[in-house]
This record gives structure tokens, sequence and C-alpha cells, in this order.
């Protein structure tokens, strides 16, 4: 695990089993029997990936010692928007010349439909 | 490297310096050597870095032999922020309860300012 946080968020994210137990989050709280049912893994499996988004603040877990209940916490999702942000208007700037360039190809067709 | 598109690039968004690096290519293409200047780093080192950029499709390099110029490819960025997006409202509603929660404060306090 890296120190800084946004890494440590990144980090958290670069696993499908991670992203999937997120968005099951975004449904309600879950125990992590719950977590655990519809992936083909053991429970010490899913326990670890639990604490990895436990780590990285993308999780909260409830303090009952029988039943702690897994919690979506998505400050540090802000955080990883925000930076990802900065780059949003280059991909808005390539999918423009991809427009500009398709209108083009369009203009050039002879016997295809004018808009 | 997993092998899914959006945890290679969460994978390699996760390093500060490959996000420096990827910071730095928003002004331009730059060389190896002009992206290793900033950095105490060999240029092995940053050369390994770009490769996990570079895998993650989020840099593209030119196909000169001598001079190999490294561009910014924002693709993946639109792909891992609309992933993110998708948890906006819950970040969203956490500010809305903490805003309603300090209104409530100077609501309660008896010589705070009225709003």
């Amino acid at each position: 695990m890296q120190a800084d946080a946004l890494s440590a968020t990144f980090a958290a994210l670069a696993d499908p089993t991670r992203r999937a137990i997120l968005a099951r989050l975004a449904g309600g709280e879950r125990s992590v029997k719950e977590l655990a049912e519809p992936f083909a893994m053991s429970l010490p499996a899913v326990s670890k990936h639990l604490k990895v988004l436990e780590k990285a603040h993308l999780i909260e877990r409830g303090r009952e010692a029988q039943w702690r209940p897994c919690k979506l916490a998505p400050e540090p999702l802000k955080d990883a928007a925000s930076w990802i942000d900065q780059y949003r208007r280059f991909w808005e700037e390539s999918l423009d010349r991809l427009d500009a360039y398709l209108k083009e190809l369009q203009e050039k067709q002879p016997d295809g439909p004018k808009q």
C-alpha cells in the first residue's frame, strides 16, 4: 500500500472484485457473508479485499462483534474523480476531433445522405 | 498487470510519479529525457513507469528511433471517470448531510448569527 491517499484509492480500485464489492454496497450495508455470496470466493479471500478497501477508507465497518456490516464511504471517490476531472478537456477534445472527422467523411461521400 | 482495462488504468494511476508524468504530458509531448528531468530518478526508472502507462494506454509514444516523444492518451481516463461517476450521488449526499448538520448546529447556537 502506498503512503499517499490518492495512490491508495486507485490501488484499491484496481481490482474487479473490489469494484464489484463497492457496487454491491451502493445498494446498502452488507455483512461480509452477504458480500461473499455472489463471488466464488472464500470468506478469508473476501475479508482480504475488504481490508484493502477499509485501509483506503472506501468502506467503513460497524463495530458490533458478531455482525460487522460494511458501508460505502464515498469521500476518496470524490477526490479520485476530482483528480481525473483535470483531464476532462483532453478526452472531450478528442471526441470533438472524431466528430469533425466523421462529418468530413460524410460530406466527401457523393451519394451519402446530407444532414 | 490485471487483464481488464479498468483495473490496468487504476493500477497505473496508483503511483504519484506516474500521475506527475501524466500532469507534465498535459502540457504537451515530451521526450523521456525531458520527463525524467524534474524527478530525482534514472532514465531506466522513468522508462519503467512509462511502460506501465503505455500498457494501460494512458500514453502513446512516437515511432522515431532517436526521439520517441510521449503523448497523453485520455480515453482510459474517460472510462475511469465514468466508473467513479456512478458513485457521485453518495458523496454529494454526504456533503448535503454535513451541510444540514452545520446549519442545525448554527441554529442551536443562541448567540450565533442567523442566516
